[in-house]
């Protein structure tokens, strides 16, 4: 997606050789009509599919699932939850997640409520670096007995092996833009 | 706002005399099309005024924020952030929060990137009930020298004191619904 590769170059940062950071439209601000050209392109990539419910992570995924699902005929998004919560069921589907940029494993759970067997589940996040959340999102969907339809991801680290990892688990992956390589405070896109 | 009046009573769950759940359209899965409802209806309570960016707070806050956006013309989002994250600007605008639903206090950030001084700011929640998200959210408004212009809110606990808090600092306060009592499982709107 030519148009994110420049919105990466112009307003990324990059630190050392894995870091960028795209607070200003992706993870912290959020640019909205860009969001938008982010889903019609989701949609083109999947638009052969049959997909019940989008299935995301808190907490940057929701705005991408939200309005991408705009374009998918305003399908269910489900928001996978992190944290403890008073407030969530007793009833979850839970998977345990290794996050490296904050060093430490979480739990991650979906109430049963929102995901049943046999639906279509399209995953969307907003990175793919060690695969580790994907690979949760997707156990999940496991336990569900739904069908996992694909795992849309706006930026991957393509020199990390979230992409390998799913692949061995034969998920169609669709990645809007794929870092090649972080150097000297330079992105290349594969 | 009748529509979320009526969702509310056929989807939300109730709890004691004080915790309504509305994870199947606003806090777990999302309606995407009855957020685009209540992002319309925030429109018009905010009509008269200029809004140049929307502040709200992980994780909840982003799904309405981001429709939201859709219908003040795309103004940017910016998501408060709670945890602490290796990613995150060391240069923040930071305040502290108690959360009865956690029974802690956590802090909440903004990167100084993305308030500035002299902008028009527009808070948008899911709910307000001892309205200490809202005050740190208009604390961080404060701090970087913007103009709060307004604060939005999805359902409010009309019983808890979060109104009388934010009248008291002169905020503009618009709730979709209004709780006047969740008594022996039922909920009364004001």
């Amino acid at each position: 997606m030519k148009s994110l590769q420049e919105k990466i170059l112009n307003e990324g940062s990059v630190s050392g050789s894995d870091i960028l950071k795209v607070d200003s439209f992706l993870n912290h601000q959020l640019d909205v009509a860009f969001l938008n050209e982010i889903g019609k392109e989701f949609k083109e990539r999947f638009k052969d599919e049959k997909i019940d419910k989008i299935l995301t992570i808190e907490a940057s995924g929701i705005a991408i699932a939200s309005i991408a699902s705009q374009y998918f005929g305003n399908v269910p998004v489900v928001f996978a939850k992190k944290a403890e919560s008073k407030n969530l069921d007793k009833e979850v589907f839970e998977t345990k997640v290794y996050s490296f940029t904050k060093a430490k494993e979480y739990s991650v759970k979906v109430s049963k409520k929102y995901l049943h067997k046999g639906e279509n589940i399209l995953v969307l996040d907003d990175f793919l670096a060690n695969g580790r959340a994907a690979l949760g999102l997707k156990d999940l969907v496991d336990q569900a007995g739904a069908n996992l339809v694909g795992v849309g991801i706006v930026i991957e680290k393509g020199f990390q092996e979230g992409r390998q990892l799913l692949l061995n688990e034969g998920v169609k992956l669709e990645s809007l833009a794929i870092l090649e390589s972080i150097e000297n405070g330079t992105v290349k896109f594969r």
